[in-house]
């Protein structure tokens, strides 16, 4: 029955062990009534939701900033219709395939697209009541769009300054529509991952590591950008823009509170809302700690700070913490997103000596550190086992590695994935968009 | 008595419906407490407020983006200055005149502007108690002061980069203290047009139309800019940072979830919840639709998708929903979204024919997308009738183009509302600030 | 026994007058229930820290844009840096300094970092139990920590341009550590100051004073820019960036909702969250206040407004009403919030005068709008004795000034504050950190 409601399942095989803490306060003498209840938890997914939709703004600011001048048009395009591609191919096919309600189908889209006052997700008919004991099936669905979306995100980065833009359109609504939710129903669909007692709480692998798969496959089967390794070295290409970065670094840090807190999946009892404020509280001190490892690192190995080190060290330790923001102490959270930092500063060269150009450090960030983060778990969760999180890392990855492989090459082979030489040298604005980001600024 | 309160007559009148809708869940057990109710309208109204507070910013990133580096410092003054004023003009004068409760009086606005411990608006007098069953008048005018400064922000885009700061900001006072809250009453404060049953959920009219018809009557009495169309020819003017354009796009999306989330009004029952999360999912899928065919449409038409015209397809899109954001379905919205962003891409070079110079796109986006969406209402909400819709489009349009008519011609004749030649072609930032946005960076 | 619970002393000591206003509404029929009130209490800790969070952004953009080019990428390193930080030491010492729970030890901190499960604050054990009355520890953690942050962000701008990277985090660390929190604990942790009647609702004088001292103080030390005194003339240097600037005063703005409108400390009571709302608006119209005085002070004295001046207004304008944003009207409080702007056009070429180089205006901002703002209390708080007020601030002020005077000096002693000559006028970001922050746009 409960598999039969998106999440609710998930909802209680995470949030029972915390609903057993001592910090959880007294039992309550008066409940909340099942109306406050029903609302809190529905409020707790529309705050989430709209930080976390914020984050397709850090995404942008964050990538534009770090591409050069000559591919931030390129750049903006890919991000905004991503997004937008995510919200029509995640409400059209992926919402339902993620939870399979057994109601799809044909004339389920037929109707949910023209059915006057039918407002639900395909699947969920008219007649489908809210689940009045949880949460109302819009914000859930508007909460759980914006991760599917995220998870695209994550991708643009890490192919910038030579894909081609519809290729990588095409991408993410495969992405969105059927690789992301098949894999996500394993574990928040009450799938088989889920069974076996695979904890990830928020998507250090469900999210972060499933876009790291599919860039670092799209990143070897495009090829580094022109230049970017000669003669044994890596030739640098600063990114255009960092105050830019550095924003979208801090808008995403926000959307984080949203993605981590909203996924206790509920606010409207006492240990609840418990939960989420530490949740709020670790996540804020794992990007810290990422930061600060990599600020620290940087300095002790380079002698300078590298502020996109530190960037992608605050996200590193964001990912990091993601797989489980509830338990850990606050200096444990510190610690696991230090570790974070520590992923980013190493593996950063190391992608550049075996020639994967990762743009703006996606797959450090995204990839690795959400293996680490979902193996971090058995440090503070008595309830997990490190034989199923490594299972469950290997079978998300292999999944995501051979489906988003087959349709890379499938579009190399079809329409080409990458932009001609002459495009590429001379930027992709000019020569895909013929506009350009800062027109009046002379280049150096 | 209902009238007596701001906009709970339009609540009721707008939520009615929607309350017996079949998703709306099972009869509740369980009420939330009175208190409880309040607290979460309020609530509703606060974070609804800020969101849309953040539009200003939104608002004043896509202008500084989307004029060029000459007019930034004056765009970016432009847009403080009207926020600021509009919230000083609609607390002394709009919302007493948007709602009128019969108080107004100097007297009032003495008392309060100098009376201790009298925090309401003008004309809510310290006697006069809290909606008890309601929400509370603090957060109500917060709420409602955001929607009026958004209406003066859609203005200063269109008339960018040749009128002067002063007569912009006079005309910004008179739209913010008269015109806007005239207009607004007869909907929203219970007015003629409310009790005709025109329904405006959110103001894709009240709001975004008046804007539009104020910027499109700006505009043609001010004039194009110096160059801009020449021997039957558009001249482009490409705006001098796209990133800042796409973040006030995201900003603006973002914010847009508490423009018509907000407007449901209520969040205290799980039937107006739920009607939240809807209008939460409703109002991104249309964002989608509408930047999702700008994307198309300019690959077809052009060969190559124009960003300028993809953000604005969001924003056209937004709009568009915002007349009825809860009764469509999510395709539905997404298709209603979609015509908005068939409007702009074909009305941006039409208004250029018509050597109607919008310098942001702000004529298509809020004038043709906010009366296409008044009129989409139609199609999803049995409630409403096109002639009233038709004939409610037509007063506010009438009545707000003869007001700032005469309110641009007065100030054309007595101060003069556009800066010289030689200003405009300097840049009005050196000319007439002395202050450059980026005064390091060479212009190409 | 309320002083063992942080905050909920001052809690009751700033809302119990305002609960006596007419206002607020008849006293309710049917209370929320102890969980609802534990939730929304706890829900605005985490609404307002995540936005009083996304204050550090603001802060970042606005020093970003206001210093020159070749200092922007240090100047982000920095507050990265600083925020991370902050967040490790007020956890590791800060929160518990601040909240003296009689707790505290090294067996706490290393039980905190370690222990399993163990997620509150150091010193609040696992035995420890949320105070089910009131709100959960991690938000009132979370929420806490955004003001310390704050604090240190503050300092940052003002020694933009010539102080070097680790002295300043030093710096950050004993002020975030140890400066704020003893401080602050006067007032709010329940010490003499909150003990003798002096009221400071959300900061004027324990955030924002405190961070303008330190800045001062260190600004006197450290000296001014090469080249910004010559002859007995300022020489402008003016900001690389105002558009970013502008986004970060709007930034500022929102989060300042939190700011001021999360120190109502609770909001599951009707009279709480009328509170709260007019929190909001007399906040909005403060900010707006001090922007049009700055506007209109510039007109009159230069002839051309200035867009950083008013900027500067609106932020001191918020800066003015945090001592006291529930208790006047919203005339009043647009009053007060319009005599921070004076405040900032006087305050700003005087300590030019004085030959103190204050970078982004940080001192006139925060430390002189916080001194008028925390007097500015008695204007409509007749619980505020002016003489307790004075007293306060002087209070704070010397220990302030004498406390972070010592580390400057040890700093200047031990390792050097400063910049060589060289590499200040080459810039800190290639002569220090070896990255420009926008190295394709050649400088004019």
């Amino acid at each position: 029955m409960k598999l039969l409601k998106p999440l609710v399942g998930a909802a209680a095989l995470v949030a029972l062990p915390t609903l057993t803490l001592a910090q959880d306060g007294p039992t309550p003498g008066v409940n909340a009534s099942t109306d406050t209840v029903f609302i809190l938890n529905s409020l707790l997914f529309l705050v989430g939701g709209f930080l976390v939709f914020f984050m397709a703004a850090g995404f942008a600011m964050l990538e534009a900033g770090l591409v050069r001048g000559k591919n931030v048009t390129m750049q903006l395009t890919k991000n905004m219709g991503l997004f937008s591609l995510a919200t029509v191919f995640y409400y059209l096919i992926g919402y339902n395939l993620m939870y399979p309600l057994g109601t799809w189908s044909v004339e389920g889209v037929l109707s949910g697209v023209f059915g006057p006052g039918v407002l639900e997700a395909v699947g969920v008919t008219s007649d489908a009541a809210d689940d009045y004991s949880y949460a109302s099936t819009g914000s859930d669905f508007f909460f759980q769009l914006m991760f599917c979306a995220a998870t695209a995100s994550i991708v643009s980065g890490a192919l910038a300054e030579r894909i081609k833009l519809w290729p990588f359109l095409i991408f993410t609504i495969v992405l969105t529509s059927v690789i992301y939710p098949i894999q996500a129903s394993w574990k928040w669909g009450g799938g088989f991952l889920d069974g076996m007692g695979f904890l990830d709480f928020a998507g250090s692998t469900v999210v972060h590591s499933v876009g790291g798969w599919a860039a670092l496959v799209g990143a070897l089967i495009l090829g580094p950008r022109i230049g970017k390794y000669k003669d044994g070295k890596t030739i640098p290409m600063p990114g255009s823009n960092l105050t830019l970065a550095t924003l979208g670094t801090f808008i995403l840090w926000m959307g984080w509170f949203g993605f981590n807190g909203g996924s206790q999946l509920a606010m409207g009892t006492v240990g609840d809302v418990a939960d989420v404020s530490r949740i709020f509280a670790n996540t804020n001190a794992a990007a810290a700690g990422g930061a600060l490892v990599a600020l620290i690192l940087t300095q002790v190995l380079y002698k300078k700070p590298d502020l996109t080190m530190i960037l992608n060290g605050a996200l590193a330790g964001l990912v990091s913490i993601t797989a489980e923001p509830l338990t850990p102490s606050l200096g444990m959270a510190t610690l696991i997103g230090g570790v974070g930092g520590v992923i980013v500063v190493f593996a950063v060269p190391f992608l550049d000596k075996l020639k994967i150009d990762d743009v703006v450090g996606a797959i450090p960030v995204h990839l690795f550190a959400g293996i680490w983060g979902t193996i971090a778990v058995v440090i503070t969760n008595g309830d997990a086992s490190l034989m199923v999180q490594l299972y469950s890392i290997l079978v998300v990855g292999i999944f995501t590695v051979v489906a988003s492989g087959i349709v890379w090459m499938v579009l190399k082979a079809t329409m080409g994935i990458r932009v001609g030489e002459e495009e590429e040298i001379m930027g992709l604005d000019t020569t895909e968009l013929g506009m350009e980001a800062y027109p009046e600024f002379s280049k150096g």
